[in-house]
């Protein structure tokens, strides 16, 4: 079985390089996609059969083929390569070559525009799923671990200065809030991006009554697009906000990470990195280096990558224009390799463990003097004057201690009260 | 009135250099949201008066002060300048010249770190939600024309190349959804960033029992953003947040004032702007450019450019630090300029002239293969082959006429059949 | 043959997924610098030999093995794939593999720091000069199409508006001027990268007399990259270097796809591609689309993308950090992708056709007015009075023709004096 | 005195909205270039006098009006605001308002294009010279220090983790050689647009023999910008040269900062600024903050935001078009911003004190391993052999001392063998 090109005119000259320029490494990417598009196609023939383009037992045979094919390719027995142009030459193609004619109706009423863009729309709104459940996962780590270590000494930081002091709770349930929030923002992302643009065709629509309803329930799309010139103009868009979406959830993996990369190192001493975390360097012997942790930190550039490449390309006048196609490449990687990241990230959180000591001995008295001036306020010193006074004695705070710091900081969230059950609450949310 | 710095000890060195460079633009900046530091401010001091921090009468006080203050600032006679260190400054500095010892109670429980976050949220939420009436108001028009010109006839353009023929309705109706689902992105991000961080101090909380239940209520949130650790992980994440919202608006207005560009040029001649959206050249006296067009269609950059800005600010490990500082003047830069843009583009819609003739002489016959050739699919050619017997012979279209083919564009959403129905129906949605 | 990870003792544990990883795709783009590194490899053992590290036999043996290992690399017969961590533990496996234990002492006075460092140097060279030479290759034969086609008529655009006649040899000469400074932009990149960071070890440098002269030349660099330390901070700096020249040439690319884009359209109707250089669409059988341009304008992206992700990557202290490994992937993706593009750009413009009855017939008298204008002001009146004059009359203007107001466009480099000479010059520089 | 429009036509309808809109903050960042469109016009009227296209005694009024225009802009009694569109019309108005019809004759031969083109290219150059001046004055410190300070031990990381001694000198000769090769990049950014593009006019030049020789010397430009659609072409692109010299100078910034405020946290302790370089809490009385290092961390985000802005506005067919207007603000913000941050820099090394004690007191006896190891391998130990002993063997390395380490590290460049002579050697490059 191969292919010809779908435009190509008997006998029109081609040439090589531009060919191999044209193709790209769209076939290579298609492969992420074709689970989706042989979905859709399903769904179309179906269509295409309640508007009477195919008969019963034509749109029976396309689709068990089409089942057949998504078999294949499922088990790994189908390989999407350089014979075909693209995903969609290759489901035609296959159709074809099994139904003879019938394999050429599924084409019908739509054009490879379309088909690419649900069949996008299909992987992206599983992607954006992936993205809330890894969120998730990470989230519920945090969160256990707020609950089990409320006592854990942890100095509390502001420009890298100590501060005052804090708990592993309190930094454990920052992340946790953190991390259900990105959640909520994938689904934000998956509702405002779950429209069907299948029967769009090239942007103007087709001579044909597509049952347009009938493919966005099948195909589980909570609406459809509506205006095919909308379809065209959510080009990139749509998958710019899933991209911002796992950029949101990537920048607090960063931060995650530069506090444990920071942490972990002689200076704080403050975790451990299981061995299995590290690696070992090629000339110093003595080194054990927290690889992962920097490259976790390192993933925000992927998408950060991605979304300037995909906005580049978004310069253009409506309609379709070859230049789209390029949104795909740094789409897919930047979700592959973002999601890969995050899928490493609640182990790491799990296998984290602290060196009490180390924290506890980072605290020292002048840390109290933010504790003092509350207090002097709270009996009626004005706060200003409250601050220059333990600001000029801050000898006075020696007696005082982390726990009675940690249990007398009583704002709602802070370590003293550290409101676990909100937290918990939007955990539960869809 | 003048003020200190708040942390500067009696006698220590400063250097006039250095503090211009920490001073930055900040002043200026802090007028923007010196109103909602204000308003913050008042709900602080309510908060703290149900925790008996402060008196009934001090609160009193308080609140009448910074109501005046407030009413300065709206009157344009309070100017926030040089002579302040930031808002923040300038308030207390405001209460203290008025009550004495009562005014510098007002930061008890506080720190400008929670003081700027609360106040920069609530300036987000009122930027969103223009952003959402704009979008809503491009839509508008878009929608009133399209309900309007289904008859004016228009060429459907791929790769800039004439494909089919449209309508002019088909294009105002792609335009309407897309700024609809602008203005639902707006809400999205408006709700997402919906949370009071004002109570969460310095990213420690405080050893005060703050009643953030009521500053939140107070204050319009719709939840308490609960960690302190995370409020501060939020520094320039939420800012985003607001950011990606707008750029999603900013590129359909790019797309559309590529396409407005395009038509004004004498090759399309589709429009014709009114003198007013037009200027003239210094050098050649036969010309009228559309630079309102043009300006409109770069503004994007702006947006992408204060993404990429705050995007390099936040590689930080979590905690408060300085760096944070410069998220705010291009988040206020990026949201002023595009709102502005926005702003103009229902007027400019509005105005918009089409040259009806120009557009009905684009069609050439070769726009009706697609037609034919679903037509004959639909007899029962299989498409590939009605593809290739089109393609051979282009000479049969010369007897259709455009209102033929766009009556017969039925598939639901296209010129045929535009479904404006189910868009004014998104249109109603909150 | 297969390989230890170097660093690993024996038993301790390692986990897949944590394994995949920190491998991500390092040993497929190594692929590209193996070459390289073996030269480097090769420098570096001559280096041990004279300062008796290794003896001259062990030294012979050495470059033998790496030599034959250049050539079945070269060939295609040794393959660097997941047997391998990367491409340096690939040669000393195979340095060991054939020599025992001489092929282990390869790495005695280097890191892999350095040697990824001098390997990516080399093959950064290698890539400037590349794109330096296809500069060349574009501005030559827009210089010698400039030389043949001055009585082209072209009409000459600002603001999308038809403003003053021009011509085909003036378009040209602006993109030969263009291409000429984008090859000189390689050439100053490449310099300023010119430097052997061979002999540096992990940043720190090594208790060895390295003969760092011998292998800077050679090597073939214009000088040493002394400190060790500067070695490191350079990481991603230098490569950022050669993605701006690249980007500069890129962007001159995208104009000029832009510029074919608009003249191939049917309103513009200036240029015709040769059939090799477009595409039909899937669904209209009417159509030939421009693909190759819109790609070839699309591809600044790619560039633009790579260069946002390698500097979120360089926000770090200084010292090598794993972050660091993720500028090779956007580096080499866009140097691969952005030479791509280039290479077929001479070609295009030279299969470029003209449509000169299409060009001449967009010529109207009103674009002669800026012409008479300055006639009027050369003859006495004040430039602002004779604008007024003008723009008050544009009636007058029926008489003239382009081919006058060609000729007396007399200002250095205009139309009437292209001054190609000039240009021809500045081409014969390195 | 007063403008109008210089396009207006007397009685044309405009709008307040939408000439706020077109106007933007123009006439304020021309204040930046109006010192030097001046500088430009008084070359311009000395060429039009040697064409003849103004006399002798004309020459000379416009001539010492400008040079009149030039003092009182430099004392500051002249302010460009909102009574002009731009800094070109102010320059015309005040010649008309003195000299009558002999001040419209300024504008004769030239567009406002080319007139803005040549102010910012001068601007430009000027900038690019100071950010050279400015990276040497910076190299300047380090290399001094790094001269003094050989014999101060300091840990060398990799990864943030403890890798082998090293010492201050080594580490300030990496920041020397990064500022040299900073200053050169910038002499180079220079060098590439060092070309006049005044008579240019609108991008295709004019009808008479302007005299661009006298020009470009008048001016001091090292050649000719020879063909106007060039001119146009560079328009974007040659400010995107100049932001990226300034970014690599603000990349190594960023490090730098980086090192500092690790550096200066109570976990390293190695340095303490002095007090004027840091800054107090508003609720921490025992917090002394670096902010400085802190805003000049952050500083590079502005120009990465300025170059993502502008490379969004260029992508545009060729020609002018009004959205390259909004290349100006970030340009000029970026300068202005980068060059006030690097301004602090050699001040701030300078001010630098280590904690000598903290330093010593981080080396550990395991940092020596690498020198065994590499001891071992120089004795005919293979290196991977002697990196497993000393690795399985990391107690016998108690003996050893900084000193020794450092004195042994004699590759050159590194600690032992500085080689400062061949950076102070490039220090004296032009």
């Amino acid at each position: 079985m191969s292919t010809n090109l779908l435009w190509q005119s008997t006998g029109s000259s081609t040439d090589e390089a531009i060919m191999r320029f044209l193709a790209g490494e769209d076939v290579v990417l298609d492969r992420e996609l074709l689970p989706f598009d042989i979905e859709a196609s399903r769904a179309h023939v179906a269509g295409l059969a309640r508007i009477d383009i195919v008969s019963a037992d034509e749109a029976a045979a396309l689709d068990a083929a089409l089942a057949e094919l998504a078999g294949e390719v499922e088990a790994g027995r189908f390989l999407l390569d350089a014979r075909f142009e693209d995903g969609h030459s290759a489901i035609e193609a296959w159709l074809t070559d099994r139904l003879g004619d019938i394999g050429r109706k599924v084409h019908t009423g739509r054009s490879r525009n379309d088909q690419v863009l649900v069949a996008s729309r299909l992987w992206l709104k599983a992607r954006l799923a992936d993205l809330a459940g890894l969120c998730r996962g990470s989230a519920r780590v945090c969160l256990d671990r707020a609950g089990a270590e409320a006592d854990i000494v942890m100095p509390g930081y502001t420009h890298l200065q100590r501060a005052v002091v804090s708990s592993a709770a309190h930094w454990w349930a920052g992340y946790a809030e953190a991390f259900i929030d990105n959640a909520w923002r994938a689904r934000q992302a998956l509702e405002w991006i779950d429209a069907n643009p299948l029967g769009t065709a090239a942007g103007y629509g087709v001579n044909l009554p597509l049952d347009r309803e009938h493919t966005t329930q099948a195909l589980g799309f909570a609406r459809m697009q509506v205006n095919p010139h909308y379809a065209q103009l959510s080009r990139g868009k749509f998958e710019l906000a899933a991209l911002e979406a796992l950029s949101q959830a990537l920048l607090d993996v960063r931060r995650l990470a530069w506090d444990l990369s920071l942490f972990a190192s002689a200076e704080f001493g403050f975790v451990e990195l299981p061995e299995v975390w590290t690696t070992g360097s090629s000339i110093m012997p003595n080194k054990r280096n927290p690889d992962v942790v920097e490259l976790l930190r390192a993933r925000y550039g992927v998408v950060a990558g991605a979304r300037a490449e995909i906005e580049q390309v978004l310069a253009l006048p409506s309609g379709y224009h070859r230049d789209l196609q390029f949104t795909k490449a740094p789409l897919i990687r930047a979700l592959h390799q973002g999601l890969e990241a995050l899928a490493l990230v609640p182990r790491l959180l799990a296998d984290l463990g602290w060196n009490r000591e180390r924290m506890a001995a980072a605290i020292e008295p002048s840390m109290y003097a933010t504790d003092l001036a509350v207090e002097l306020a709270r009996d009626g010193v004005p706060f200003r004057e409250a601050y220059r006074q333990v600001k000029d004695a801050l000898g006075g705070l020696a007696g005082r201690d982390p726990a009675g710091s940690l249990a007398a900081r009583i704002s709602p969230g802070a370590a003293g009260d550290l409101r676990l059950d909100l937290i918990e609450q939007r955990m539960r949310l869809p």
